[in-house]
């Protein structure tokens, strides 16, 4: 029988969301919490790894088990089993065929910017702090770019082998919170290359702070040259907020929509 | 000359405020960057400890330094030499006689809490998570026994020592944000016994849950008998906001005016 689980975590706490030798995972400890729980092997799949100080709202996983599991408060059961930087916050039976890695249709994603003059240690691990003065209405008009298929090459950590550099961003916007202080950069799309939200946010940033101008950006994507766009931000301002399969979604739950800033 | 800084710090990081023999502390922390900044041995004297896990948006420390220092932008310099969960946010000479700790007049802290029927890792470092339904507006009407000068016995840490357990509250009220999930205690007084604020927290919590009735809380409070009262909740949710003296007034940066949910 194949199971799915719906993983919250706080990244900051993990060498990334993929089991290493040596090193704390995401993988690792959710894999010892489920097979303490069930007394049997588990391995799970995610929707895709994430990377060292990257965080969830809603990462998809899904493991086989040969005995039946009781998913109405089966969370609340391994939660008391798993650090408290994790928790399953939803499980559910799919088909045998289903699979959280190959069969995910759209992902979304956000990646946070705190603007202050000052450095902010209660944000440095859930955001981007930036210094700058942004120009967030140009940076709103930059995102329409993005949008559509494109080959996002210069937006890729260069070196990582993939058989295609084509996504499709079905919509980038930005949320502007907190006064204007609170910048969330929203992107759903078909999939991402390593790195590819954190390279466009570090794009974006750049736009605002005047270092490219707004129509710099269609170049940039079209160069497929990674060394034309901006930095690759920290992974501590990214957030996997949901996944989505054919007729399934799964997203935060509720009592957990917005874990920082309403 | 004496000077006083202002420090926000992320209290998840820290063994506490105070120095501490094989423990990182903020105090320790500090102490090294000002030390390696201003070429000479440093001693802090802050208006107050903070406990493990407790976090501060405006801390308030002097010192003595025989050297002049450039107030504007030492901030900047020294936190480049601190650990990204401490910055300094404000300096300011002060008078050779004035005493960060003995001339605190008013003292505001926050007590977070985060209402989810389920566990949130994205929040349980910086709120109390309380799964049980709350009944906030009696919990509102509570506060209101609270202000005023009283013995504060039934809310102190057994054993410890003080000469007086009697303290004054100026206000004390509850600002309901994200939809009623999180309530922010704000507490104002002359001062604080250890675990008070904590401790006054679990007590409105059983208030809010039906543990105690509204009527209970005078009861409680003249009491004198911490068993009485209700739990002393988690350092994490515990942020102290600011701190007053006679014409000085110290608190957060206004770009870090509120860390976590506006």
């Amino acid at each position: 029988m194949r199971y799915a689980i719906t993983l919250c975590y706080d990244g900051s706490e993990f060498h990334g969301f993929q089991r290493q030798k040596d090193y704390i995972s995401v993988q690792s400890e959710t894999e010892r919490a489920l097979q303490t729980k069930l007394q049997r092997p588990i391995v799970l799949h995610a929707s895709g790894r994430t990377d060292a100080g990257v965080h969830a709202l809603a990462q998809v996983a899904h493991f086989d088990c040969d005995v039946e599991i009781d998913c109405d408060g089966f969370g609340y059961a391994i939660n008391t089993l798993l650090p408290r930087s994790i928790a399953i916050t939803d499980c559910r039976r799919v088909p045998d065929t289903f699979h959280a890695r190959f069969d995910a249709k759209r992902k979304t994603y956000v990646y946070r910017i705190y603007a202050s003059k000052i450095h902010s240690p209660l944000h440095c691990k859930y955001f981007h702090v930036c210094f700058y003065d942004l120009d967030v209405e140009t940076m709103q008009r930059a995102c329409a770019y993005f949008v559509g298929e494109h080959d996002f090459r210069s937006f890729m950590l260069s070196g990582a082998a993939v058989r295609s550099t084509v996504r499709t961003i079905y919509d980038l916007h930005i949320d502007v919170k907190d006064g204007g202080r609170q910048l969330d950069i929203v992107v759903t799309g078909n999939g991402f290359l390593h790195n590819m939200v954190r390279a466009i946010a570090g794009t974006l940033i750049d736009v605002g702070r005047g270092r490219f101008a707004l129509e710099d950006v269609p170049q940039i994507i079209a160069a497929c040259d990674r060394r034309r766009a901006g930095k690759t931000l920290e992974g501590c301002g990214l957030y996997l907020y949901g996944v989505e399969y054919d007729g399934m979604r799964f997203e935060a739950h509720a009592d957990l929509s917005d874990p920082l800033h309403a």
